[in-house]
């Protein structure tokens, strides 16, 4: 493939300094557009490719952090990487995403530290992969772990509370007078984790209360409106009577709203439903969608800093921090007297 | 920084061969745990790190595919970024996204083929840079453009019938008995061209009618709910009648749901509302949305065949492609006697 073409090769060429090579590259809003034709016009006809934009050249480090989360279409996860985008350039980092699905074999193709590429560090938002896994991959490559499936104390980390967020989801049903409750999102398919969490906290609610589930937990394939929806189905055509839902992700509770209606049941008249997560979405259903906030923006800002940090000093003591949270009490579980 | 490590080296420090180093970095299921743990220790050791998994030795191509979207938390874009995830893993690629937040900045370093690092190409849908620009920024790099914004016939493309699909969703609307028709999308940032498309599709409907606007066509700061809602609230503040909305896509309409409900008016009875997109917030509204089917599978299946077919032949002859699209008519919309 030849010697590799360098910023000192394309100056040459172009007849112009180093400087004014890598403003081009860096597309500096005080460059002319002559400069700027001339400088294309050399490193095309060299094919000089730098690794990305932004790369500083004195630090070896390109300002690209990669951030891979499961799923791009699951609206939790979009809002998080477009809070993590703002966080990253307003910490002057360039930010691209990948998606692992829930599968192990992404997940650690993600985690692997030789997959960054030319990304100076990884924020990973690992489902599947174990713990020990992840330490292993990420070898010295700077990373930060999002999410709760990871309780990985060697990494800098921004978790989620889950077990607290069901209680309080939970309690909150409980305090609308609704005492014959179901939970849904019991996952046949990818991280059995997370649920094992928000179920420890929905039973943990209803305990207190001196009260049992009043259906099995509504088991999906994932936590998709669909799956909501069809765990409605699946629960009331099993004869399951219930007076309030709890859904493990608002993507589920709006599937379930959806159910409910079709099934003739009003809401919260009949039955009062609750999700996690404040997607955009549930603030616009009708009825709107009651729901447990998570800081997504605080989440994205506390990783860009945490990873900074490790870029900074790569022996910063780790920090395990937890995502703010609380209720928001919409239409979906209103007071019905 | 010194020599750069080789996966000889690693191979060499592993006392295995090259195969078997290349076997552990791609992850391949046949891998030993003791061989992987083996390289693994040699790899950490040496600090060797290859561009990306996947990269073939042979041609120099790293397999990674480059996404630049405006926005990953729009439903219509996460979806597609979803479909190009599937489209390019069955084409034996790795897709990475990078969000341009329609700002011309952003357009232009993601059009900048010196930007792609370690990908082989990128798939780029723009909305504010110059068709013009986007030719001199690309270089020789390949590059397929999605959506309606561009129209480069010297680049390949998967466009959108913006003119067609607005036509046939107005169409609709009329054909379903509504007479006072709005449009909400016209949008006050960003992309001036998109809309206008949609526009001309809308109003030709309405003339082929004899029919014209019910008021103006309400506008937006972006095409989002919130945006959407706000639009209905100024039309009836500054008292426009009207019996139909037609969305520019799915979150505006979605919105308009929402706030129309606010102001006691019944969807359709009331008011009959379509968007565009079909995203799957929309089947699961309630009413449930009717809107114009996009095939976004469609979309990515074939920017990553196009931008494959560039790879395999960098002189093969530019395609310009428009996606598949039809009415999807749900209760938003339903005849109402």
């Amino acid at each position: 493939m030849g010697r590799q073409v360098t910023l000192e090769d394309v100056a040459a060429e172009a007849h112009v300094s180093k400087s004014s090579v890598s403003n081009v590259i860096r597309n500096h809003p005080n460059v002319r557009e002559s400069m700027r034709q001339r400088v294309n016009a050399a490193i095309d006809k060299l094919g000089y490719r730098p690794q990305a934009i932004g790369q500083n050249l004195v630090s070896g480090r390109t300002g690209l952090v990669s951030l891979a989360i499961p799923n791009f279409a699951q609206p939790y996860f979009a809002e998080l990487a477009r809070a993590a985008v703002a966080a990253a350039d307003d910490a002057g980092m360039r930010l691209i995403v990948q998606q692992t699905d829930n599968l192990l074999e992404r997940e650690r193709e993600a985690a692997d530290s030789w997959n960054l590429g030319s990304a100076d560090g990884l924020i990973f938002s690992p489902s599947v992969i174990e713990d020990e896994e992840i330490e292993v991959r990420r070898g010295r490559a700077p990373l930060v772990l999002l999410g709760e499936r990871s309780k990985l104390s060697s990494v800098d980390r921004v978790g989620i509370d889950s077990v607290a967020i069901s209680h309080t989801a939970t309690k909150h049903l409980l305090d609308q007078g609704r005492s014959r409750l179901v939970m849904i999102g019991d996952k046949t398919f990818g991280d059995p984790f997370v649920v094992s969490e928000r179920e420890a906290g929905f039973h943990q609610a209803l305990e207190e209360a001196g009260l049992r589930e009043a259906g099995p937990v509504g088991a999906v394939r994932d936590w998709t409106r669909e799956d909501g929806a069809r765990a409605v189905d699946e629960l009331l055509d099993a004869g399951f009577g219930f007076d309030g839902v709890f859904c493990a992700n608002d993507l589920l509770a709006l599937g379930a709203l959806s159910a409910l209606r079709r099934h003739g049941l009003r809401v919260p008249e009949d039955v009062a439903v609750i999700g996690i997560d404040d997607i955009e979405d549930g603030r616009f259903a009708s009825p709107t969608l009651s729901t447990m906030f998570i800081d997504k923006e605080w989440m994205a800002r506390e990783a860009v800093r945490l990873l900074a940090k490790q870029l900074a000093d790569p022996d910063s003591i780790p920090e395990q921090l937890s995502v703010p949270f609380h209720l928001l009490a919409r239409e979906s579980t209103a007071l019905y007297r």
